[in-house]
């Protein structure tokens, strides 16, 4: 996850509005695919390259083309020239550590977001950039492999309202689709909090800090996909465009308690593996002070009997109890009394 | 109650404004009460059906409308088109883990907030809304028991103004009921840290850090539906809608007091409990430190006499003192000036 | 203190604006004076019951009513119908949780505010309500016994302004009083922190971190007392109300300043008490760590040495050393070499 | 420093805005100078008593009346008196322990601010307030001793354009002297967390705590100073008042970039301190660390061998070892194994 | 870096507005290049002295006037002169410890902002002041060496839209050089805490704890240079002024969230070096632990044997089980016995 703070800088050598791919080359050849539709018909296409597809024309259908793969520079750029996006909106689109952001144009919204791929052991932030316009919507992604074939599935089967709405509210799917994906990254990291609680409580070891320590930079990864989130969803409800139409409102409104709702979560979350760690260094002490009582038991009664029996094992000529027939007898009972006494104590300390 | 963060993914595969109820299902059958009042009379009723209820003609009187149970999606989906709800806010009403939020339309206003259930040793949250129109109000709960007896009482036997008030000040009521109730949950938090307190100083003991931790979790839970409210009640506070009266804007201002102290304690409670938690790491590294202190002594007292007793146990054929007549009684001698200063050093030292 | 999250539930069961007093019955009977004055003359009575007050007609003074007690619920109500108090202030009058708060309505201010009376060793709040008409002032206290005398000298003596100005003035200059007190109670809670610190530093033991915890308790009580009490000379700043005369303003402004320098003290003090708590925990670790020294270096100066003697303890018939004629005098060299070595060594590492 | 909370109750028997001096009487008799001065010409004279100063006529200068001594409160009073300054104005002059705070009336602008002195061990804050009217600045100070003399230099030899500037210009002069000062004081505790640094890193010991402890006290401390400053600079910024003209602008400006700049550097001191406590922390836990260490290697080394040598120590009369010729050599040569095997043990675990 | 708060202190004995650099004196003399540039062509020149570039007539370009060192006061005074500079914005320019900031005039905007240097092990922070004018950019400089040098390519090869935009352009596209460059150092220092992670996990030591703490210190004074350039493009994005033109709006807002995100990196860093700190202390006392262990293995295994070896060292004339021909083997078979126990009793305590 550190490494995502790798390969942050960016074209510090190229003008503003280069446009860079920023990111690893995630796939051989970018997938081009468009969704077309309205409330009658939809149409469910690949094209080998971004010209094929701008050459059709749009007959008042709601168009979705989605983009797997980044590195394509050209073909962003043909999108970009045939749908008059800005180069500094290109770049951020290229440029795969981009906060999430989202921008007002006249004819589009151009929206950058994150979605979250749960690995085995982390997880992993994918961009994913809207451009949505009058009548369509274009979406980039680093890779192919998305949470969006719930949607694809409600076109195909005119499932919900989506067909009869416009291209607002497919980008409004598009973006619920995604925060949807976060419930379930944190009903992971839920089960995961759960377990190390299991495990700090009952056996605590070195390697548990580690995990502790993952699972905090995990949250604040998430933490930083999240909080940006909420600031884009409200300039949008705030947007004075015509590219939303009213009817998406409630849409947002509800959008933006989901996301609230997911920050509080996260919240939440921060402040139980802080208190997890509290846990895990006052077991890790608890376990030192037992041993610790171990070796004071036994070291605080052995040690004065020990120097009973050095006291008579000394060569000293003339030692009058050395020579009594029940000495030795006397010195054992000596012992045992000296040991019941210790051990009376320690109980009442409780340390037994 | 970290539980609670399993099941908060939503419908991840269904459109917005789906009904789909997430959370246990808690009751077999929903039952369907009316409470249909006004200043001369009332009438108190249980319905098998939802349709037999709407059925019923409304002459002017409040309609309170109570549903136990949420999982009968049709009986809900019912209500919502004959109320004309919309579907999302019959989406967040089915959602038991909605953030607690109000909304506000021409027709109605919604609100979803909680009600904290104290169980032995965890606080369980039950999701309630109300949707609250013009002369009706309906509340959804999870399951069949709640804090409102009390308003129906005082609807029954005429207490106080609510009978000749409007449908406004009955979803006060509900909403005051139950932060009223959250001064109880907070009550038995107080009891249980003050016993903690105790715990923490006089008998500290490995579980007890469970126990704070567990606390901590608690109020954490808390606040995640206190906070929210607050801003609800603002939002009320402003809203500029024809239903709320002039008359019901005192109450909602003495509620929003009253939710700013349940804040205030909550947080109070927050820094008590963190207090705790430092109390238990000192009184544990404070017993640590006992237990040194007598291992320590032990050890620095005997290790010095049981080498002088080693000294003279050596089998050198040629060694002065071993002839000397005295010499066992100036090596006990020795010995206890020995032990006599080191006792009076951990003295000086304040070990002892 | 806990203690004071005891009987936080109000009327539970009983609709808004019901009468209940919440808090312990302070006193038998509950004591009623008035003082009334103008810049000539003043009148200073108790009366035995609150109807032969309201007898009496008030002739263009200003007339402060201050009642002891607030256990007899039915002379409130009397006070509350006679002077047109709302239902819901009689209650946060009776209720001493409240928490601090200021109404505005057409015919009087309500204030609750919380005067603090230092214990021996802790401090305690007493809910003091404050109703400012344009010619009368109620104050309402749980006990007899407060800090307004000198405003009550003020008044028979005519000292400063008092007697010409209006009840504005007199509401102004209980408040004043109430926070001037603030000051005399944290300058004993400064030399309470000045006298744990000695302790802290000099002789910390076991229950200084109970001292500690008790005054973060109490420092978070104050703080409860204080914030809400901004607010609440904020807003009375902004009143648009002809209640408050245009004279009383720098007042208001002065009492504002005292506040922010009582809330910036309490703040400084809980930074404070938290650096305790650090030196607190750290001269423990101190204290193990000399203990660790002490018995470290009696350790290990004897372990070694204890060896070589038990090395000539051992009986074997064969053991050429034994037979020497200096054999003894060798070790006893060899052992006083091995402790001077030892203890060059821990002078080194600082040690002693 | 705790010692500045005490005495910090003012007049808590006697009426808002009477004359109560509160603070140490810092000098014997007060001291009144006058600085009188336009572009051509300046005076500077010294006064036996106020009214021989307010005899004289102001012809169109700027006057800059400096008063070293607050505890002659007639003196004090007639000067408020004769400028007309509210009594609350004047009780904030003599409390000094009043927060930085400003006032703004039609005749003047009244400003009460902190000058810091640097002690030994500690910083000592100087009240001084300051009444700036339309042609005349009036400066209170505790004591004599200021960091004002570069300004009276400037006046004295026309540096700079005090000279042909108004009284406001030289109020804001007198800020600026007392924001700069903070500069040096923050210097010269830049320095001692250099020092402690060197000292927490290289040889912690228990009075660094201590250190850590005042240094942190301080830091505190100049927040209170400084941060109501900004508060205050912004209020002037945006006093629509005649009393400071538009040139004077640019400098405000600056002076609150000055103040921002304090601010910042207090604040990352202030995280500094924390981070020393943490080194110390941890040093003082390293070298526990380091003593176990010591004792554990030689404790673990020796034991076993002790105990070798103590086997053959026995007298059982029938031990065929003893009788071996070689039997002590094989001891030995065991010994030597075992300290060897443990070397190398310890050697891995790094230890060594 | 503490060292940047040496010198902080400005001309506490000279008028604001007096021009004196402080910092140290850099170069030995001062380098003035200018390129002047439009669409068609460009110039680039170096000049030994100012007065000989002010000579120069500007017909309609784009000039870039670059500064390197700020002793030479007198040339800095020329310009000053030359363009109209505020006395104050000198006064900051030559301040190296002044505060990010932006200043408008009618007639230029001033910028202050850091430029930081990655040294071996510290970040070095420059300043860099420009002034930006209708037709030109003034930048000061410390140092020669900068991060403009792809800038000056740009110009210089007319890459992307530099040559055809304003001096507007110019002066966004230098602060966008610098922000680009803060990724460059974030990137490393996110190698370190790789790094440090990497240390802290696998072989914590003294000297890990320095650097944790140095790091600290350098994400606080990175935090220090970029959180006031927030406000600063803020500032310029809300700035009516016809110095920025529209169509540099968009840029603006791109260098906004570019800073933002540097901001959020700058926090995640923090909190990930204090989650460092965690693991550090943590470790320390795991090891701590696992030499306790040793110890209290150790003691107890051969505490308890050795009393027993003791026991029968004694020299007791009658001592049955000295005669018994087996008794040294019966006590060898004891001590097999004891220590194959205690080895259990750690199997079973988990330690070992």
């Amino acid at each position: 996850m550190v490494k995502s703070t790798k390969q942050i800088s960016p074209h510090t050598t190229s003008p503003p509005g280069t446009l860079i791919h920023i990111g690893k080359k995630k796939r051989e050849k970018i997938r081009i695919t468009l969704f077309s539709y309205n409330a009658e018909a939809f149409e469910d296409k690949e094209f080998s390259s971004i010209e094929k597809l701008l050459r059709l024309k749009n007959n008042g259908n709601v168009w979705w083309i989605n983009i797997d793969g980044l590195h394509d520079i050209s073909a962003i750029q043909t999108i970009g020239t045939h749908f008059h996006i800005h180069d500094l909106i290109l770049e951020d689109i290229l440029d795969t550590n981009q906060r999430p952001k989202v921008e007002e144009t006249d004819k589009y919204l151009s929206a950058v977001v994150k979605m979250l791929h749960p690995n085995e052991n982390s997880i992993q932030a994918e961009q994913v950039s809207l451009i949505i316009g009058s009548d369509y919507v274009i979406s980039f992604q680093e890779y192919q492999g998305d949470v969006f074939e719930p949607i694809r599935d409600r076109i195909r089967q005119s499932k919900g309202r989506i067909r009869s709405m416009g291209a607002d509210y497919l980008g409004y799917s598009l973006i619920d689709a995604l925060v949807d994906n976060y419930y379930v990254i944190l009903e992971k990291l839920g089960d995961r909090i759960e377990e190390l609680e299991e495990i700090v409580i009952n056996k605590p070891s070195p390697p548990t800090l580690k995990l502790i320590y993952d699972l905090k930079r995990e949250i604040l990864n998430i933490r930083k996909s999240v909080w940006p989130l909420r600031e884009i969803i409200n300039n949008l409800q705030r947007a004075r465009t015509s590219l939303i139409s009213e009817a998406i409102s409630p849409y947002l409104k509800d959008l933006y308690d989901h996301i609230a709702q997911v920050i509080d979560t996260t919240e939440t979350f921060r402040e139980m593996v802080s208190g997890l760690l509290d846990i895990y260094l006052s077991s890790v002490s608890n376990k030192m002070n037992e041993v610790m009582k171990v070796l004071t038991i036994i070291a605080t009664i052995f040690i004065p009997i020990t120097f009973i029996v050095g006291l008579y094992g000394m060569n000293f000529e003339f030692m009058p109890e050395i020579g009594w027939h029940w000495g030795y007898f006397a010195v054992l009972l000596l012992i045992v009394i000296i040991v019941t006494g210790l051990l009376l104590f320690f109980k009442k300390k409780k340390w037994l």
